[in-house]
């Protein structure tokens, strides 16, 4: 509909019914992209410049006033101006007295100065009413109505007042408003639009180490050590088969990392007999991330899939499995069928098939949209189920995989064991702690727990006195 | 953001502006989690208790009084209490009075009480304005600020200034309120977080069935048939085999059962000659559950699909591949290349592909937040022409897949057709019907028959007169 | 809830508390369903109609009186009623005076007439209220409660106190209402449910015209090339490997030309010294549908990998690779391991498999849900980084499985080269252009650009007088 809006543009100017003024402070890049949204969605707009006969460059519907002239006219004035130019208000300052005053200002740095620009606004116009807004929009998606990201706007200010009429412009827009309290927000609101997916950096750090650890281990296994011992060129491994080792081991590493922390959480709290006492803060920051390091997984997962899938395709397979068939006919040899094998083969790739959908189930679960139409208890039964079902799937394919091969010592070389028996030692580990945790006796105890019991006698009163409570 | 008003709090404490005060009735749990969300998006709570002094287990912000004391500081009061407990409340009978208090209690099981907790309380507090709210929330979510799964907090009351004045809080905390009229809704409100997903039980429960019929009748037809009569052991093509023919023809079946129930309505309608006249209460039910039935489908095709690919790379298929060369070689026969051969074995591929390739995009366009953009015009084409040419690339796949063995009495094992004839049956009589639909004098009446027009002649009156409505 | 809604109903009607009375004018089917589902939120509902002994027909719980009986039972009126039928409210004036007229109507084509409907209203009742609402919503989802597709109700009115009670309802049944102005935006709305993806449908031409010029193009040189000259019946191509031809390139094509009109608009900044001046239409019109043509050409990559994936599976496939072992066993000829053709092998497939990941990562970032809940900046990062790896991977991967026979003459087939030639064109372009545009001297001067300054002496002025503004 931002199409509509922007089509409605001359007739809206015409328009009968005396609307809202609204004042803009400063005539950059910003001030006119909002300047001339608002005149589209019916505002009428009076631009405050230094310079107003400038107004050449002003979207035409819009006056271009002094600053003084400007701020007369409405009681909303947006500073489309930058936090180191702000000390000429104080000229100002009888004008904008009692008016609402909208700081739209970001910084180039996170945390660049110790105040934030709006309350640093507020001390400076003590007589207005400071509102944060709009700094977490885009001038380029207000210009273009492509607002594909965020349509939130975050909205402080010590003035409920002021906030709500804010606010009213911001629905007006067509954007959300979102209340996040007093100007004591600003300074996070000023850092929001500077972070770059802050959530993700652990995930991403974390999954990038393990990443590089198993590809050297794998090229030092499979390239170097042949190399060494049977002056083999196996590079052209690096292209295909090293990285399918390590995408699939990443991956069952990180989705195993996502249900640890709730392993290490339930016996913290068993030996704490409470839930009541904090988690280490590596461990809070941790399950925060939950949903990013699987994610991360599932990307490794579809890569391995992929990567696996074209193997019937690639050269070097084509050419194995050609010789394979001559030496065969040449030999004439038998090529007797094992049922064993079939098995082995058909159980590890259906396992890894049936682990990988649910995989993309947990995923296609955790899109927002998706998320926001379940229960908790729905939410709950998938992420912690499904999720459970999944790594056991994941690692029951792994285990499989190994097959007859698994720990025996004829694959040890340089001592390494094969890659993937490195990926099943934290999966394993977390699958039986679970196992031990979800046993009957463990898991009343936990669930008591859970629900606000405590152990420690001097608390029984407490919580005896809490079971009424929810 | 939620990480954001966390951080918040220290500041927030101190915040010059006097905020609202809330009422917390009961430290349990969700209380304590409840009354932390409050004090970091800038309200000041008071707790109030049977035992004051345990004010070492509040966090810190929050006064912790005796019941009398913290309901006289506050309009609101939050009931974070069991409903066995809600008997001492009539002591404070008095206090209450003309208060909003909060019901935010859960139950156990479905329609536990006949009577809804809200309703229950509005019973026992006469004077006070209960309204139902926040039981839809997780004191864990609320706690760890991962609002992942439902921020909807369904609010109902019979006051609607009591009901509004908890929406407003409930906005502040960064949840979405969602208005559901009286109290008389408590008792759904109460059953909601109860459910687990009530819409995909049909379909669950259908596609299981479903699953079970054709995996045995593959089983069968596949290892226990070729077991009796040739004694060979093909268990092993249950781990893929038999799954990837069980798949395919669940997908296809499901997929025939999303458009039958329209087509059922069509001819019920086209029967009846009105649209007023209500269908029976298990095509309603059918009708409303068509996208599940739709996506679960779309899970077999997936799983299809992945059990497909990785078919050159199974033991038992290098296995025969190579003996047929080597059987080739052996006995120098030719190999001359059959055109046909390829044209079918590509068409019923491609056609797959593209089948598969549509029904993704069914399956992305059903996502809430891709649906929630399109046009009513625009949602119908997709669902409804996208999803018919689906249902034939699909059925015509199933179609070539047969190629020159359809219905040649040699494939009869134990008189049982191949399991993908089975398939094909729904899936064409739909699609026969549909094309008996919408041939021009039939999809002419079916047109009138939607837009109000009624056949019989009792009702012509009404017809015509209604013939200026919408 | 929407269940809960239907359910809640029989309850409901029983209702103590006095709730708002709404009448509706017209008895057709949009009128029925909006009436129920008025009834089931709580209100009371009063139908108007010409003949109100046709009560029969109507869902218990609503009263049906004659239309100006109807209209004094409440302040606002909702008009189901066709547009041509509007004369007849002329009679009811004096009782619609003062009254708030909600209309709901649609037109069968686009800018059916000059005037939109709610605006004739207005001329027609100059003493109500107008309001345009519930255009965009489908009496079958009101009906059925599945209200898969757009919740959002757009509304305009020139009477503001009126649109918000409006406004109130709309949110009181569970939908979205989105102010959209004055009734000057009603043509806009009017049009809105008639829309069929107006954004997609330039994208969609452009895709076909490509495909259907590069599935002839390939055609020419596989199928009829080797007809001409060798008498070979290369028709069964048609089925796969010309469409694998076909989808690789229209998606690499697609997705250069997502990021070309980008690159235009750079070179016309730098060109005019100015970010002010409008770019053409043309452009502009381009870049608006740029996620559109990238998501086409996800697409197209999405087939291109299902197709390619199937290859081993192929009968013609299967037939090359037996006769070529065959006739290495007959001749008895070495076929040595070429490590070169292992690395051009594997690097070509795992260049698209790393190019195909990051684009459905890009296509996933695209979804409204997902982009609404990163920061500007994130969403840059993710379309303009993220986008122009992919593209850099993709056309890699074209460029390496060219490999050796790359522009070699031997492969003009009537002097067309192979058309993953053709493809590379426009990638390449983009791309050297774009990494001229980032050298440090010319992306610095785009930059400043970019932040609002001017090459123009005459404008030098207000460039040093802009420096302050955002």
């Amino acid at each position: 509909m931002d199409k509509m809006c922007t089509e409605a543009l001359p007739l809206t100017m015409s328009s009968p019914e005396k609307q809202e003024t609204i004042c803009i402070f400063g005539t950059g890049d910003f001030g006119r992209s909002l300047g001339l949204k608002m005149l589209q969605c019916g505002y009428s707009v009076v631009f405050g410049s230094r310079n107003p006969r400038m107004s050449s460059l002003m979207t035409s519907g819009a006056e271009v006033l002094s600053y003084s002239e400007a701020a007369q006219r409405s009681d909303i004035i947006i500073l489309a101006i930058h936090r180191e130019h702000y000390d000429f208000l104080r000229e100002l300052t009888e004008v904008l007295s009692g008016k609402i005053l909208v700081d739209v200002s970001n910084n180039v740095k996170i945390n660049q100065y110790s105040e934030s620009n709006a309350e640093y606004l507020a001390r400076l116009m003590p007589g207005a009413h400071v509102v944060k807004a709009f700094n977490t929009i885009s001038a380029w998606a207000l210009q273009s109505g492509a607002l594909d990201a965020s349509r939130q706007v975050f909205v402080c200010g010590n003035d409920s007042r002021a906030k709500q009429r804010v606010m009213d412009v911001v629905r007006n827009l067509g954007l959300t408003p979102l209340d996040q309290g007093s100007l004591l927000a600003a300074k996070e609101i000023e850092n929001y639009p500077l972070q770059l997916f802050p959530m993700w950096r652990f995930p991403f750090y974390l999954s990038a180490a393990l990443c590089i650890f198993f590809f050297f281990y794998c090229v030092i296994r499979e390239v170097i050590y042949p190399y060494v011992y049977e002056k083999e060129d196996h590079t052209f491994r690096l292209a295909i088969s090293i990285l399918n080792r390590m995408c699939p081991i990443t991956a069952l590493t990180l989705l195993a990392l996502v249900y640890l922390p709730g392993v290490i959480a339930a016996i913290l709290q068993l030996y704490h007999g409470t839930k009541y006492r904090r988690f280490p803060s590596w461990l809070d920051h941790w399950m925060l991330c939950r949903k990013q390091l699987g994610l991360i997984a599932l990307g490794f997962a579809f890569l391995h899939v992929l990567y696996t899938l074209v193997i019937p395709m690639r050269y070097y397979v084509r050419w194995r499995s050609r010789n394979i068939t001559v030496i065969q006919v040449m030999t004439k040899k038998e090529n007797p069928f094992s049922t064993s094998s079939a098995w082995l083969s058909d159980s590890y790739i259906s396992l890894g098939i049936l682990g990988f959908f649910l995989f993309v189930l947990l995923g296609i679960t955790s899109l927002p949209s998706v998320s926001n139409m379940v229960t908790w208890r729905e939410f709950r039964f998938v992420q912690s189920k499904l999720g459970y079902l999944t790594l056991i799937l994941c690692t029951a394919h792994t285990l499989v995989y190994g097959g007859k091969r698994f720990l025996s010592p004829s694959v040890l070389r340089w001592c390494l064991p094969s890659a993937y028996i490195l990926a099943l030692i934290i999966p394993c580990t977390v699958l039986v702690v679970k196992f031990i945790l979800i046993m009957p006796c463990i898991d009343k105890t936990l669930m008591r727990i859970r629900q606000g019991w405590e152990r420690n006698t001097e608390f029984s009163k407490s919580a005896v006195n809490g079971k009424s409570d929810i």
